[in-house]
This record gives C-alpha cells, structure tokens and sequence, in this order.
C-alpha cells in the first residue's frame, strides 16, 4: 500500500541494495566481535570500546555507500544522527542492536537496516554476522536464511496467552510502573525469556515465539523489527495498540488474538 | 592429575571418541530444532515436546555408541538414568541443556557431554549444534571451533568486581535467599545478562564474560562446563567455595581473584 509509488524496478533494486548494506554490515562488525585481542593492541586501551567501534564502522560504510547510490534518501542512524530525505524514502540504521550481548559475546546481536516513507517503515532486515543468519520482510517478501538455509516467515498461531512464550529485555529496563505492565503479561505466558535484544523479533517472525514487549527503544531499535514482523502477519503497536512512537514501548505478536489479550493486560 | 592412570593410546582414544558423541547429539538434535512442522504433523500432537524428543534421540544414540566402544564405562544422562561403572570412568550427559530456550528456537541451548573419574569430571565439551560451534577442555585440550575457525579457550584477567560481566538464569530460578545472595553479587559487576543456559559457561571458558552464577543445577548441567573451565583456567565451585556437589549452587569464575570476591559476597 504504502509504496505503491514505488515501480517493480525500483523496488528489486531497494530489495537488492538493502542486502548489500547488510552485507557492508557484516563486513564491519564481524572483525570486532569476540576479539578480546584487538581492545589489548590499542595504545588507548582504557576506555576502548570494540562495540562503538563495530557501529561507527558499520554506519560509516553504510551511509558512504548510500551517498552514491541513493544521494536523495534520507539517513537516521544511530550513531551519526538523521540526514533529510529528498525523496520521500529514508534508511533507518542500528548497525549493532544488543551492544551488552555483543560485548559479552553472545550470537544475538543483531544489524538493523528499515526502508520507511511518510506511512513508516515498510521494509526491514534484522542480520546476525556470527551465525550467518538473515531475517527480511517487506514489500512482498518475507524469509529468513541460515544455517539450515531459506525459510519463509510466518508468525505463530497461538491464541491463548497460556501457551504463549515471550521475550523482554526487562530486568534490565523500563520504569517500576512499565515493569508492573509487564508482569501482569509475564504472570499469564507459558515461559518468559531474557536477554535475546533485537534477534526475540526475529524469533517472532519466524514463528518460534509470540510475544515481545520492550520499553525504552528508540525508533533505530523497532523499524526493522516492524517490518519484518507485519510482512510475516504479525502485530507490532505501542502499549496502547497505536503506532509505534516516541513512547519506547512496544509491544510485538504473533498474531491479533494474541496482541489483543496482551495489550489488555498491559494498560491493566 | 587425577587421569594420571589412562595412558596416551587411550587418552587418544577418549578425545576422538567425545566428539564422535558429541557429534551424533549435533545429528539427533539439530532435525528438532525450529521445526514447527513436525509438531503438526504429529498425530498426537497434544502434549508433544519436541525438545523431549530430541532429548531421547541423542541421549540413546549416544548411549548405544558408547555400549558398543566402552562397554566398561559408567553412564549418567539426564533422560535414562545411571548406569554403573566397571571400569572407574563415567560419562555424563546432557543431550539438551537449555530446554526453555530450545523451544523458543534461541541459538544457546546445548548438548552437554563430560567424562569423570572418581574425583569429578575432567574432560568436558559444549557444543552448540545450530551454530556449529564446540567448545572441548580436558587432558590438555582447551578450544573451540566455530564460525571463526579454531581458537584456544583462555579465560578473562579480570579483577575488579566492578568490570566483571555476570550471567545466570536466574531471575526464573532458586530459592528467595539464593536470590538475593545472587543479588549482592549482581549490584557489584558491570553488567549482568540472563537467559543464556550452557552457553554461558562456554563464553567464561572461551574469555568473553567472567562470571556465571546459577542455583538448581543438576550434575548432569554441570560437569561437561566444569571441566572446561578449569582447562581454560577457570575455577568452579559450589557456594561455599568447595567442590560442586548437589546443593544444585554453582559459582564459575574466570580466575581466582574474581572467585574469592563473588564468593565473599554470596556467603554474605
């Protein structure tokens, strides 16, 4: 709907492009994790962070290759702030969501690149460099690749919240009264699960798990999340079933049902 | 020390033959793995656990392995139980370790196989089959293989609490009062992540994270990570400092100095 200005080959070439900025991605990060080794080599050690290091890279090569390819696009990413669009479309960028994980050296970081018009995002890619794994969806597509090779996206079809399995990033964040919402959630779910940043989204889209509910996100951190969960026929609003908006809250479901019994417990 | 009486044909023998098991598990688990469709296609599928199935298929094969090559062997598995020793060895097993997260379709759950004398477990290995990754300490080995190649598992330096990357299951398990032991520790470190199971001891063995705390383990969760992190010069003890034993406590540190501290502060 919202891209309909959009012509089939304008849009095989933003399906094309989003990939190799996900690529670039990979490029960058890659070197960066787990690599105990380069933080010991710098002269400044103190105060090193291979993280920032691995986004900068990351968004650098990113924005200098859209500059020549897409110079009328507009640029948000998260470490060097928003460029205007001229052309209607703009790339909203997160080159390391989960930068504790990363740190600590999980695999559940992940790259976070959205295409969105005035309507929002309308396509996205959550990519984990490590596994090799990449979840996209939007303008008509909706898949995944990984280590056991292609597989469509399609959320679950749970629809009692007593079977559902959800993923937060809570203990660590939201407001004492956020955190209550959640846990009026929490207390009704099959399995509550920690820990997992942007990577519990892809597990929605892929259909493994039902519910995510976050607070304190910025736009960088949702986008491509959206995206790629609507395109699988998921359901991703704020905690008042609106759009996604400055709130920081989220909440992601498999399906409608399932969204509607917990955005109930969630305004209490 | 304490396998001083195998000699070096058969130390051979058992390095060779631990990831002969370890990669039957990769075989009988990976097929149940983020494989929705089989739940579907199963006639009964009330009450069908996946994971369970997955769980039973590799302890057996495993298990008939091992009848056929050491038959003096003892073997405790989390699925059929102990079988005793003839011959002083026994191989303990966790064909899935992290079965929440298993369900989930989480890339950190993982197949556990350790190999113990009378005085504990000296030869272990984790091994995360989705992401191709193993992570094997004991009788002089200490490394892990995985998507960057091979690389030797060395603990952190770590000595200040204050910089110490925490991570445990909990705030899904133990008691109130290991909780809030848990806690005293987790006010303390830079940064505390959840929900990783096994896969935590495997990021303190291979240098990434300095501290795991956890409380309701069983032997079987514990003994294949134990003897890895010692290999990697870790140290890991029950609460009190002593040997893991069935007070289900575990507190593995990436080395000494950072053990006494945490440990000071979970005895309170």
């Amino acid at each position: 709907m919202q891209n309909r200005h959009l012509d089939a080959e304008e849009r095989r070439e933003l399906l094309a492009l989003i990939e190799v900025l996900a690529n670039l991605a990979r490029t960058e990060t890659l070197p960066w994790f787990r690599n105990a080794g380069l933080v010991a080599d710098t002269k400044h050690s103190e105060g090193f962070d291979p993280v920032t290091q691995a986004d900068r890279a990351a968004e650098a090569a990113i924005r200098a290759h859209l500059e020549q390819t897409r110079p009328q696009d507009g640029i948000l990413g998260e470490e060097f702030g928003a460029c205007a669009s001229k052309s209607g479309l703009t790339w909203i960028i997160d080159p390391v969501d989960g930068t504790r994980g990363f740190l600590a050296g999980t695999p559940c970081w992940g790259v976070l690149i959205a295409l969105a018009d005035m309507d929002g995002p309308f396509l996205g890619v959550i990519d984990q460099p490590y596994i090799g794994e990449r979840f996209l969806g939007g303008m008509g597509e909706a898949w995944m690749t990984g280590p056991q090779g292609r597989k469509a996206l399609a959320t679950r079809a749970t629809t009692a919240l007593s079977e559902a399995l959800l993923f937060t990033t809570f203990p660590e964040i939201g407001t004492a009264r956020e955190r209550a919402a959640f846990e009026r959630v929490s207390a009704q779910v099959k399995l509550t699960r920690y820990g997992m940043d942007c990577y519990a989204y892809a597990l929605l889209a892929a259909g493994h798990i039902d519910l995510v509910i976050e607070a304190g996100l910025n736009p960088y951190d949702i986008a491509a999340p959206a995206a790629g969960i609507t395109a699988a026929a998921g359901v991703v609003t704020n905690w008042q079933g609106g759009p996604v908006d400055d709130s920081g809250q989220v909440l992601a479901a498999a399906n409608p049902t399932i969204h509607a019994q917990a955005l109930a417990l969630l305004r209490g």
